[in-house]
């Protein structure tokens, strides 16, 4: 009798990613584009439709007594706030309309006829670290996905914190004096999202560029400070092309990045100082930058932390987009299929 | 065969506390003065006095068979980081020289002969007020302990968190825009203990009579402020003193209070981001302030919420000194004392 084998599924907005995980092992990945603005009934059959194509692709390398559909199970990490034990979009963003509500288990095995458990990607990511990753072995571990948002999951003995209303993890919206006045995602105000997210980033480099030396730009902002941009250069556009930028030399945009990088690595010394982690894994975006960004977060991380909390690790993701994936099928290991229902 | 009773004792820096916790009932409570300034043996001297006192004294209150110092185990909440796997002084302030390394398990079950298991104090009012308190029956909670520190133990599942080196719930030092540039007892700067303390609120005062509108002040703060101070009126010398004028009217204190229960809410509700827990209990001297600190704590706090944690509900602490003995206690429950171990 082989080992039952798992569909894991990435849901995001733009793009729907989807595996067969067997024995451990992810494998026959293949994805699609999120038919977001078509409405959550389109994103469920698409989902669907990847995991089909998944499990005939993986049954066929396989022993035929491994077709039996009894074997498989679906794993989803999904964008969107999940209750991992009722598998409902509890809120979403924009960008996908018409997913708040959305009963991810009973609408997919309509469709598949399989088994469903579901999570929220980011904290998908943070089980997927946690199994084979980055903080494998740890008894506890913060994971950081920082890159168009600030997000995070905590696991400890692990049991992945899902909180009152599956609302754990927001690390992106502590208080942060360096994002002071600044708009939030979320509607608030001077969370350490709307200065150290990618988007947010960018602002901070088009307010430096503009000479606006708010509070939110760095504290070490000079008025000359419009001679750090090489006027030849094209004004970067994205957070990527930022990042080329400061890679180049751009001052201004090395300058953005410090500020983000110093208002994250600060709270999550805080974070560390209240939740005292075994170590901190940092993903997303972001995370691929140089030491451009990693040297003053390391930086900050390290001047929060109380003495009792000195020399927590702070270490980068090591699975990449896979995480969530092995996270979402780790939702069906004897281990979390218990857990994930810890609050 | 009665239920086993166990010696709960309080251990703080000036005060030694301890009672009887018999089928969940706390009686026969007795104190003691803290030898601080003796040392730690003095101190271990002390508790097993104080415990012996208990026990002598609610053994004669009960049937003969009780008299079986078999029956009785020992339950202590101590000042210090508390490891309670060995349960073991990690780390300890100066209020008691010496106390860091003491092995409170082999100390104490060599002078009493009783089985030994040991926790943070502020750990254990959390566990107390989880347990019959504020918090009981919650799936999750989060203490805040507001008096001379800012301290906190979040318990999920019956679990508590003690984290890498016993140190979390240090809710005390995370970063807070309001206390920039102050020092704090960590060592660091800028923490919200620095600026919500109850020592901390008394140095707001201070600077606020003196006309020194510091960031660390309150935004509001105006240069007529000393016409706040009511001449005829003595300077309040500490925080009980300074409660008193604000409660008489003393516009500076009342904004010093402000000022600080404004940056613990602002703490709170980012902390309530990221851990969600489904109720906060705020306990210590400051939870017996009046509206001139509770008010601005509750909307500093719930202006933090993003959506999904909204309604987060902060309730006031139930069982004062109390909750520290009968979480103390809890260790010894045979849901807790499998628990107490979590990480």
């Amino acid at each position: 009798m082989t080992q039952p084998a798992t569909v894991a599924v990435d849901v995001g907005g733009t793009k729907i990613r989807a595996g067969s995980v067997i024995d451990g092992v992810l494998a026959h990945v293949r994805s699609a584009p999120t038919p977001a603005t078509a409405g959550a009934r389109a994103v469920l059959d698409t989902i669907a439709e990847v995991a089909a194509a998944v499990i005939a692709e993986s049954s066929g390398s396989r022993g035929a007594e491994s077709l039996a559909e009894s074997e498989w199970r679906i794993g989803i990490g999904a964008a969107g706030v999940i209750d991992p034990e009722t598998c409902t979009v509890v809120s979403a963003t924009d960008s996908l309309p018409g997913w708040a509500g959305t009963e991810l288990a009973s609408e997919l095995s309509a469709r598949t006829d399989l088994p469903v458990r579901a999570v929220n990607d980011v904290h998908a990511h943070a089980l997927g670290e946690a199994v084979t990753g980055a903080s494998r072995g740890a008894r506890s571990s913060l994971l950081v996905a920082a890159g168009t948002g600030i997000g995070g999951g905590f696991i400890t003995n692990g049991h992945l914190l899902t909180g009152r209303n599956s609302a754990a993890g927001h690390i992106g919206h502590v208080p942060s004096a360096a994002a002071a006045r600044l708009d939030c995602p979320c509607g608030g105000t001077g969370h350490v999202e709307a200065i150290a997210s990618g988007p947010a980033i960018l602002n901070t480099y088009q307010r430096l560029v503009h000479g606006d030396d708010s509070p939110a730009s760095a504290p070490t902002s000079a008025p000359n400070s419009r001679s750090g941009r090489d006027g030849t250069a094209p004004i970067p556009a994205n957070t990527r092309e930022l990042a080329a930028a400061a890679s180049a030399g751009d001052a201004l945009a090395v300058r953005a990045f410090e500020t983000g990088a110093r208002a994250l690595g600060s709270a999550l010394g805080g974070i560390v100082n209240v939740l005292s982690p075994e170590v901190i894994v940092v993903g997303g975006g972001l995370a691929e930058m140089d030491e451009t960004w990693w040297t003053p977060l390391r930086a900050a991380f390290a001047a929060e932390l109380i003495p009792a909390a000195s020399g927590t690790p702070l270490v980068k993701a090591e699975l990449g987009q896979d995480a969530a994936l092995i996270g979402a099928a780790s939702l069906w290991n004897g281990e979390h299929s218990q857990k994930k229902e810890t609050h």
